[in-house]
């Protein structure tokens, strides 16, 4: 166990061993994530059940178990008409339980497997028989004071953690935080997607909000703008760092004043078209790195998602319910306006992520290795595993160079999970170093200093998190 | 040799032979291929020579020959308009082994090696000077009555193997087998492709056929959705579990009734566009996820091939000579409007095929991970072979989970080497089995389950072949 | 360091170590690449400073530099509009020892490394505090004559160099180094992209000047098409075997001769559209593979390069300054035109390159595995690495085969990195051929045969470079 992902190999696996040994205790630093800020709002924060902790917000988990046919009600899945649901917590587990056997191999059932014993301290196998007694366990746990969000910060040493906020979020969560005088640094995201991508739901009551919380009436591109830099603002002012966007592509293209103004006014009636809402998109990826420039704000890009995939699922349940699936990715054309603008710009840093393996090579890793303004996200969502981040390791590095990279981070809602997923990178991180020294391609003082950079300096420093 | 393709490293190697030894002799289970079941209508059915038996129906072997400059004629292959070919069919093996170094580190110079060997118990490495020894070798053994195909079927301990038939078969030897009295059990699978895709060659007289063979004069397109009813009534009486549909992009699409008639007169007029053929296919594949989820039959779909690149070959040759090219791959988009309407259905299963792998880790293993009726097919064709299993492995098995994936399939014509191909599957999943406990990603005793699905439980289950 | 590039595991090790001894000192075949035919032109041919050597003309170094915000007049790259850069070559020199810690893991940061021990004999590590002392080492070695171009092409035992020549050179330096006496074989390469996309910078220079060299007045296509001829015949004449070709993608299309001319009189009269130039440079392609059909050079594409992809560097420092990005490609339907025509050709052989590494086991292998014309090229670019070789190695052989393959070249302008390049290969072939043997997929016999085939015999059999 000590050696848990490592090759086997027993002198790559000795090196590993040291390398990990070296970072195996640094602190977390964790810039992209959605754990709730109201976690760490009061200090008597409850997680509730198990299945309210560990279950029923983990769409890594419910999809697998839909997968095989067992109905998201009887997992406690809420439906949004109301409709019955499984409320026996315990019943849910046993469920659960009894199907754990689904998650052989993936990294589910690992950062599960790993959370109950380095978090909870529990040993036994997830498993039929052991259910009831893994329920009590975690009971148990929960009830102790140590467990509250605020212990749990502290106890998984993390040194910042970043959540991700709608750019009209009121960050009353985190103004909370700050007022409560505890030391814990949790800084909010800035996320504007909801008012950004057209044809969101209910984008109307986004720009409605946004003029609410920002005091600026929108009712054009231009107060848009302002509203949208006035959020910034506030964002910062909160100690954000960055900004975050998904896209299904990596499409962009630069629209002059006019033109943006005419697709936002046929928005604002109601008569957005799909080429409308791609081309605004399109544009606002530019517009915001034209902020980001200016502000300093480092910007992330998720590239790929196919939102609520299962129109069943979507319609019962809603979103984010683990039936989001990737699409091809494209990015030397796409983002050639935006970069074509600000690739080479001094102060803009871009955080790339794809759910496309075979962009890595192809063109992230090229396209990274020669604009000073980007930097490759680590692996994200399917291929945050230890094959995603082998592949990751083999197709980026040669080519971009693991200084053209962000680090690791953790990208959950499931918060006790966090150092299992930090862990699994570092361990991983070691194992590849390991791997390039016992092949004489780099040497160990490298390797020394390369495990320090992928487990704690290139996140910091990537999204300026310096204190 | 006992280690054959496991991992060199020691540790691993150990406990691949250990989990192999669990599967080594289990009964294999062959769910889909391409043996002809004439060879089991008669006891006494014989195999001819060892070029008719394992050159000339072997486009895996002819294609890498022909890309040497070895002209197709020379390898006995016949041509169309009948002209010369080789016929001396010892010279015709003397060729074959003095090219036979083209075939070094390729699966089908695996095969034949280990069918040599493990059928025929002949040790002899193919070179120019062994070809006249094997040769007579294998007449030798041929002569055998130990080598007729019911013998070997029940050498090869194959508890269930399924055919490829078309929808206008009679069944004629599967009839012949059932009421022959031998205890081998043998099955069709329904293959409507040449019914199904407009621009087939001779589609019209596949329709008179399906006609004749239904009992169904086809008019219209509701007595042709009529026919190929009745035909899968017919299959299924005859022991079929599964269809199987081959399409060059996995594009799907409803069409009224009135739409897909219109394409339908259009067909019987001989006026089909290339978009009716696409859009008419389209339409097909999800009126027989229509049928699987009433009959129950599994829906197997194979994706990507573009069939007789080669003009020149398919002129001379005809069909299925090794110039079939994959093309890139898309499921997220297009397999969408048949998973809108059958993707959560109860009794529907679909087994997906691809020849890109790039969709494995991008869109097959999510789409598989969350729909209930999606099952991965191991890797076929080209992939089929040591490198294409790894990859299957590391970029299916974390996302979609094993227990969304089929188990093995031989996909075979050339009958002898069945457990050659079955025998290379089982030492590939023990020894990454054997990876992922020595990393202690999952325990031995997973390890132990987990063998025994993918070489026996998933494929029988999967197919519904419990007797 | 013996065991550079190896498996850790130790039988894997042994092997290699064994099949890589047997090519160690292997003369050397470059069949392509980009050194200066100027080098060899007189014996005493100097290179000026480190700096000249090894930083200014090697954007994969400066590429990197100015991803992370060093700008490319600090490391002395020539501006088009002859403003300031640094001259100050050992201050260069140091802002690259500064900062080579970028380079840790990558391809780059290897041959540099490999180039100053093996070619120089400096063991000194490249870092900051070394950098002056590292700079005197070099100038002493380069003042050194062991270290002219001929003496360093023969100590580095190159059996023979092929340059990349425009299709308008005069190929002066050539003939130069003939009448010259000397006894290093370097030949040119027909590369005509400059003539042959309408779409180049100075297409109309380039037409006049190749009317202008080959005496040949162009004023259509049928007397474009005599000038490329002429100039064919030339370059053969001065031991040419082979022709390059990059385009952006494989598309191509035979026109008929009136429909081309059409398209080239549009050139002429600089009214080229961009569809225009797409099919020009697609019926090319069909046409250079017709009069290599008749002459014998082979002919060899580069496909997928999107060049020149930051507008500020090309506006700055012109092209092939490190900003050239990969597209995704597509061969399968692409090249069908020219593989319809001439796939199967007695006495053409086409050499492909790819930048987008999915090709290779979805098209390329599959294309190279029937098709007799086709040889696949070794990894090429951001590919020509320790990681793309292996990927190379398992997407490929299995499918393609060994004897589809072309061997290695090292495709360099940095001519003293033209050893470690090569080891790099032969190492990396030596430990994939280890790694089949330790699995038993080939015996030790095979690999010893394939070893030679892939560090030595497949280039030379491939380019007909028997003298």
């Amino acid at each position: 166990m000590v050696d848990r992902y490592f090759s086997p190999e027993p002198i790559q696996r000795a090196l590993a061993r040291e390398l990990y040994a070296q970072v195996k205790d640094s602190p977390l630093i964790c810039p992209h994530g959605h754990v709730d800020p109201r976690l760490f709002a009061t200090p008597d924060y409850r997680f509730g059940t198990p299945v309210d902790l560990l279950i029923i917000p983990d769409h890594y988990i419910f999809r697998m178990l839909y997968s095989q046919r067992i109905p998201l009600e009887n997992l406690g899945v809420p439906r949004r008409d109301g409709g019955w649901v499984e409320t026996d917590h315990r019943k849910i587990w046993q469920t659960v339980c009894d199907h754990w056997y689904l998650f052989r191999g993936t990294p589910t059932g690992i950062w599960l497997r790993d959370e109950l014993r380095g978090v909870f301290g529990i040993e036994l196998p997830i498993n039929s028989a052991n259910a009831p007694a893994l329920y009590d366990a975690i009971v148990d746990r929960l009830a102790n004071p140590e467990f509250q969000p605020r212990r749990l910060f502290e106890r998984f040493n993390i040194e910042v953690l970043a959540t991700t906020d709608a750019a009209t979020d009121t960050l009353e969560y985190h103004r909370a935080i700050r007022q409560s005088g505890w030391g814990g640094r949790v800084i909010p995201t800035f996320r504007p997607d909801a008012v950004v991508n057209l044809d969101t739901d209910g984008w109307h009551e986004h720009i409605e909000q946004l003029s609410r919380v920002s005091g600026v009436t929108i009712s054009d591109y231009r107060t848009y703008i302002t509203a949208l830099e006035q959020r910034r603002t506030v964002f910062r002012e909160m100690g954000a760092k960055a900004t975050d966007h998904a896209a299904l592509t990596a499409f962009t293209e630069s629209l002059n004043d006019r033109e943006a103004d005419t697709i936002f006014q046929r928005a604002l009636k109601g008569e957005t078209t799909v080429e409308d809402a791609r081309r605004f998109t399109g544009h606002m990826l530019i517009e915001m790195a034209r902020m980001s420039s200016e502000d300093g704000l480092v910007m992330q890009l998720h590239i790929g998602s196919y939102r609520d995939h299962n129109p069943h699922i979507f319609a019962r349940f809603g979103r984010d319910k683990g039936a989001d699936i990737p699409i091809r990715g494209e990015f030397t054309r796409n983002l050639k306006p935006l970069l074509d603008r600000f690739g080479d710009h001094d102060r803009l840093t871009m955080v790339l992520f794809t759910l496309d393996e075979t962009t890595y090579s192809r063109e992230l890793a090229p396209l990274a290795g020669v604009y000073p303004t980007l930097r490759l996200g680590p692996p994200w969502w399917f291929f945050d595993s230890l094959n995603g981040m082998n592949r990751f390791f083999d197709t980026v590095m040669e080519t971009a160079g693991l200084y053209n990279t962000a680090g690791f981070n953790d990208d959950t809602r499931a918060y006790p999970s966090i150092p299992a997923r930090h862990d699994l990178w570092r361990r991983a991180s070691a194992n590849w170093l390991a791997g390039l020294v016992v092949r004489d391609i780099i040497t160990e003082a490298d390797a020394s200093e390369m495990i320090v950079d992928l487990a704690y300096r290139l996140a910091k420093q990537t999204y300026n998190l310096e204190p």
